[in-house]
């Protein structure tokens, strides 16, 4: 199926890094690109606003959580989810499947599809793969996935039984899909298992779909395990297509997959965090409720150019912390949004200008000191 | 005292309500004025530049809540209270007499100050006149208020201890005052009793402050009450002062204070009606949780231009409500805070128009309809 108006450009390459662009209905995303995580039709505790003003351009949110709540005939019916969350910028939405894998309760899995209960109010629901990509179709972001079985990393037969599966529901999802304004990417399973996921990046290249996850991954394995996956798969996923390593987010982990051949990256950590006190940096975390910073007059991070480092001194975040206020997990939110969003473009910009290799040791080396 | 860079410029009257400027060392404030509440040095849920972008120039910090947290000392230590949350714009504190009276434990009032326990952690605190503008000294704030005694309304025998104390702790915060780019206001209290208001009134317009607060009301009397003190000390205020009615935020009472002469006004309630899921309007207020939003498809006001009604539906704010998200919390307050801001505006606008006497006769002729 032809996609209209998506298409990814490959711009430069230095390694297996790769800067591109991938232009979408709602705008085109530079890549590598960090998108936030917009649960529940919002990224916590920030506007769309402050996000445009931080330099966001792709938003992922979870057709698990809106199917339940508050269903996609209403985000349909309202306009779709771009003009629901006022996001006129590009949209992904996952498939609901590693939410059903990690979130329901008393799910059972058969080859159709899967049967669960909601964590919300316990009622009963199925997915199947054509539920899923109707479901994405109602939504409408612009780039949706396909429909998969998430199996824990180590289970050798788990995984063989899920990518099976897996592969037969990507072929239902390419079935199912009616719209032709919205990309639909494959996702290549697998676990640790290089023999699967080289089964799993085959079999669905074949399948030609304009864009390919790497799911399963960040899910408890070593990162020399990661980073195995990442090495194999980037030789075997076409070039001019892009790549998604999901619900990945640390500054290292995004660095280290932007050297293996990765464009984008998703994770709900800047804004878990910030909920938690923790504010990012590219070398560690600092959290604000101590002690340390209750007359600190420093920023966050002095080079950050957030509008919480630009307005706010440590001193005052650890008050809004202390005093309960909700003030602090904005401010904490767009800070570390602000740091993925500031180290992607820069690793772009360093692709772009065949330095990154250099980025990338600077960045490594700068680890070991330890934010004051 | 001579208030350097304070002033306030009569510049419209129609009846009794009033248009001016009131300039202070940080901008002029156009009144009538409506101030947000920013407790804890910060407005909740909203950050200074979303108060900026709807036209919020006064906003009001508790001496009480930041003397007990983060503490003076360690706001002075940062810059004072404007660069501590990052407001440039002007800044009333209150004197914390009515918090000491309404939220601390085992409090004892004697002729010299107010012994308390504070709320958060049950610690001993002392204040006097001195030490509120001590306190209010090291905060910084544009206007600052002078310490007094709230009593009950309708506690007669209580009225006239506490105004006698009331007007000797005036006289000592005058003496205690000792910057010269504050404006300290003194505070008219009496309850409901006419005769103690005009008593209140008198002394310490003898004082020469450079504004008036009317304290003590909304606090349970009823609205002809409030009228009465307000048409009465309307007559006695000087009138090239500001006169600041304390705590009063509804539309109605907004416009009843206007009608009556009050420049300023200050009220949490457009941030706390939005963390209880309430849209102010100027007729009402709409419980945006109520299931008749689900799939409603319009802003809250149809009329309002803020960041919430330009970008967001009824049906949307309902989800985030439903779906516990705090972005809720901080689309309704910029609403309701917008509502008020609005509102003054308008006001002042129809006086300088000479044309107020019927944009309240319309305000109070839309009351009958209620909002859909
Ligand atoms: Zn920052
Ligand atoms: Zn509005």
């Amino acid at each position: 199926m032809t996609i209209a108006s998506f298409a990814f450009e490959l711009i430069a390459r230095q390694g297996r890094a790769r800067a591109g662009v991938i232009h979408t209905p709602h705008g085109p995303i530079l890549t590598p690109i960090f998108a936030p995580v917009g649960t529940q039709a919002t990224v916590k505790a920030v506007t769309p606003a402050q996000l445009e003003e931080h330099g966001v351009t792709l938003v992922l949110s979870n057709t698990y959580h809106l199917y339940l709540r508050p269903g996609a005939e209403l985000i349909a019916e309202l306009g779709g989810l771009h003009r629901f969350m006022s996001w006129p910028h590009p949209i992904l939405t996952d498939s609901g499947g590693f939410q059903v894998f990690s979130l329901s309760e008393n799910r059972r899995v058969d080859d159709e599809g899967v049967t669960f209960r909601s964590h919300i109010d316990g009622s009963l629901h199925r997915l199947t793969p054509e539920i899923a990509i109707e479901v994405q179709e109602k939504l409408g972001a612009d780039i949706i996935m396909a429909f998969d079985e998430c199996a824990p990393p180590y289970d050798r037969a788990y995984n063989e039984r899920a990518l099976e599966r897996t592969h037969r529901w990507a072929e239902r999802c390419l079935k199912a899909k009616t719209r032709s304004d919205q990309a639909l990417f494959g996702i290549v399973q697998g676990g640790i298992f290089l023999d699967l996921r080289e089964q799993s990046a085959r079999f669905l290249t074949g399948l030609g779909f304009p864009g390919y996850a790497i799911g399963g991954l960040s899910v408890g394995e070593t990162k020399a395990e990661m980073h195995a996956v990442l090495e194999l798969v980037d030789g075997l996923l076409p070039e001019d297509k892009p790549r998604y390593l999901m619900g990945v987010g640390t500054p290292q982990d995004i660095i280290n997959g932007i050297l293996r051949g990765v464009d984008m990256f998703d994770c709900v950590l800047p804004t878990r965090l910030a909920r938690h006190h923790a504010a990012m940096t590219r070398t560690g975390r600092l959290n604000m409720m101590n002690a340390a910073y209750a007359r600190d007059s420093r920023p966050i991070d002095p080079e950050c150019t957030c509008y919480t480092c630009r307005h706010f001194t440590r001193a005052y975040l650890r008050h809004l912390i202390v005093a309960r206020e909700m003030l602090a997990a904005t401010l904490l939110s767009i800070h570390n949004i602000t740091t993925l969003i500031t180290l992607v473009s820069e690793a772009r910009s360093a692709i772009l200008a065949g330095r990154f290799e250099q980025f990338a040791a600077e960045f490594f080396a700068a680890q070991e000191t330890l934010p004051s």
